[in-house]
């Protein structure tokens, strides 16, 4: 579908199947120019924006295509939405609810905007859950400080590889409505499950079916061509959702999005790949759905695999690898290894991250990255490599770890 | 290049040159996992950056590769330079300095960033020069309300058109080095310059040629494959090269963009296919330089077309498009025109842009958005469209403007 967006040409010269030509032709209709050269709308090409609203309606609950923008990733247009909380006309920071353990986009991006970080710590005893009493511990805790207006839900988790059960999703919608809370989703794994009886549920899908009053919330659900089976990052393709949002507000949102122009037409293309795949019948759909299956099966079994292999270590524990594509171990660290990386002025987790790269060659990140409960040591890694080098990678890595152990116990 | 790129099985079986080929293999080897579909470094691909910075000695001063930062379009490192300035802790907000007319990518980014808008006019009645003691009025003005610490210079002009002579950018760099000024040269349309005796000089150029003290000053040069004979703006490619920045700022600039992950993969190939064009001899030379040629010396064709309809009418005078895409002529709208439009509460301009478009369908962009001299009115045309439809709607326009000023005489 790229090919014959970006090379029209060779899009009827080329050996391509009809119903992708068709596709690439139907959006080339309706870009600038008939090309993909040109600028779009600042919110994304409308007919890829009705596309993705035709996806999101799989919830069972309407789309309308406008409250559709289309982004450069999901990165994007999660600073965007972060960027309508700026004030600086308060005493207090608007206060922003992450996760503990996040990756850093949130962290960054808060900091950047002068908002106020919020961290409610994931439960790692019931698989990285989110408890009610510590988001309302956090929340409480936060108003000292900040002017907390927002609750960011990672599901499924990264770094942490959960994925939220529908009533532990309903909780956290009742805690958000009772605080005003604006809600932001960050479901970019959602095609990312793996373990049985894990399933994704959107927040677009259970405020809705709760009813009212949740179904009158502020919601801003996030998704990306870079996760998936597509794992398409560098071409930068991701969309937001804003669900309820009040029209004013609306309008101001778009007008700030307009001075960056529009996000590339080919990450709006590969977008339009994801939300509008090859139909049963179709000439590509049985190459399609060959790839998608093989890719995400593998997934699944190198999901197994971690979990297993560091659960299997002694001094390391490691939850189920629900979704995502990562996994978050514990290490229970001896206090002389955790004495002689604070004498040399690093954190725990990083002097055993660096001694692991520098003996093995196997790289993963430090927990203190990401946050975690203090005292508790962690690392991240992800089930991205393939199986055989996998096996390779933890063989390698149970040698360091009991040499390790001994050297400093 | 792009499509070889893109799509490395077709790469082998189509039938391009095979220097597009070799191109294109260069690039893929310097993308993880050999392809585009992964993220590069947050600053762009390395082969990528030492072929931007190889274009950039063109000037005949040297480029660390180092120094150059790939974005999504020239418009995303035009703010990531602008954000560096933001500071909340101080009584004055920090001042930029940006030409009166300039596009809104400025006023909108200034503004959103709490960073002050200083304005200094150009000299229309010198095809849209800047004058040193413009400069300076502008500056000692600001400095009761702003913390004046930049100067954007657009060369060449958007909307204006006007291409700086050597001359007047020493004056304009001698004039930032006695004020402690940054450097922003906006020089996305350098390669789009027609007027006889006007060239291109870049700031980086002229700074190194005057010696010390001004080649130590802080610069940011910005270019574009958005516009020149590629106009390919849907891609989003652009760079920006901090030349002579503190390395501690440097070090948080990379750590800023960082957050965003990386500008999309294609964006920054197609840069590469604008600094890195087919060398002579090799097969798609002839190609290139004949289609370049015909674009360039087609807009040039236009530019001329435009100065010479529009001077040719009468109450409305234009400069010469020396440069860029646009003409910005001034209209001398009569006195009952101004009136009726206050009279239902719009600028004159905007109700003359009105009127033109419902009576014929020919779309300008009022002056007032732009910015311009209190009592003045103009409008914001462009030379990209064919030459046909360009004398059509010459024709249009000049039917309009004559009943227009008949009506309000």
């Amino acid at each position: 579908l790229l090919t014959c967006v970006a090379n029209p040409v060779m899009m009827k010269t080329g050996n391509f199947p009809s119903d992708v030509v068709e596709h690439a032709k139907l959006i080339l209709a309706h870009c600038g120019g008939g090309n993909c050269g040109a600028y779009s709308q600042s919110v994304g090409v409308e007919i890829i924006r009705k596309h993705v609203a035709e996806f999101i309606k799989r919830d069972g609950f309407p789309c309308d295509y406008e409250n559709v923008t289309l982004s450069g990733g999901a990165s994007e247009s999660i600073r965007n939405v972060l960027k309508l909380f700026i004030r600086h006309d308060k005493e207090k920071k608007p206060g922003v609810m992450v996760p503990i353990p996040q990756y850093p986009l949130y962290s960054a991006s808060i900091e950047e905007f002068g908002l106020g970080q919020v961290g409610y710590f994931l439960e790692e005893e019931t698989n990285w859950s989110l408890a009610e009493e510590e988001l309302e511990r956090s929340y409480q805790n936060s108003l000292k400080e900040f002017d907390t207006k927002v609750l960011v839900v990672i599901n499924p988790g990264n770094p942490t590889g959960q994925v939220l059960s529908r009533d532990n999703i309903e909780t956290i919608i009742k805690f958000a409505h009772k605080h005003h809370l604006f809600l932001m989703a960050d479901e970019v794994y959602q095609d990312n499950v793996y373990a049985p009886g894990s399933k994704f549920y959107s927040f677009k899908k259970v405020i809705n079916e709760m009813g009212a009053p949740y179904n009158q919330m502020e919601l801003a659900s996030f998704h990306s061509v870079s996760k998936g089976f597509m794992g398409e990052c560098g071409l930068r393709g991701g969309y937001v959702e804003l669900f309820n949002i009040d029209p004013e507000v609306f309008v101001l949102f778009k007008k700030m999005i307009s001075a960056k122009l529009c996000s590339t037409i080919l990450g709006q293309v590969i977008m339009d790949a994801l939300v509008n795949p090859p139909k049963p019948g179709e000439p590509s759909y049985d190459q399609w759905i060959k790839e998608r299956t093989a890719v995400l099966q593998s997934l699944k079994e190198r999901a197994t695999l971690v979990k297993e292999a560091y659960g299997s270590i002694e001094g390391i524990s490691c939850n189920e690898v629900q979704g995502a594509m990562y996994a978050f171990p514990q290490i229970k660290l001896p206090q002389r290894a955790i004495d002689k990386a604070r004498s040399i002025n690093q954190e725990p987790d990083f002097f055993y991250a660096m001694q692991l790269l520098e003996a093995t060659g196997v790289c993963v990140v430090p927990g203190s990255g990401f946050g975690q409960k203090k005292g508790t040591y962690h690392f991240r890694t992800t089930i991205l490599p393939q199986t055989e080098m996998m096996k390779d990678m933890l063989t390698r890595f149970k040698d360091f770890h009991a040499k390790f152990m001994k050297e400093y116990s």
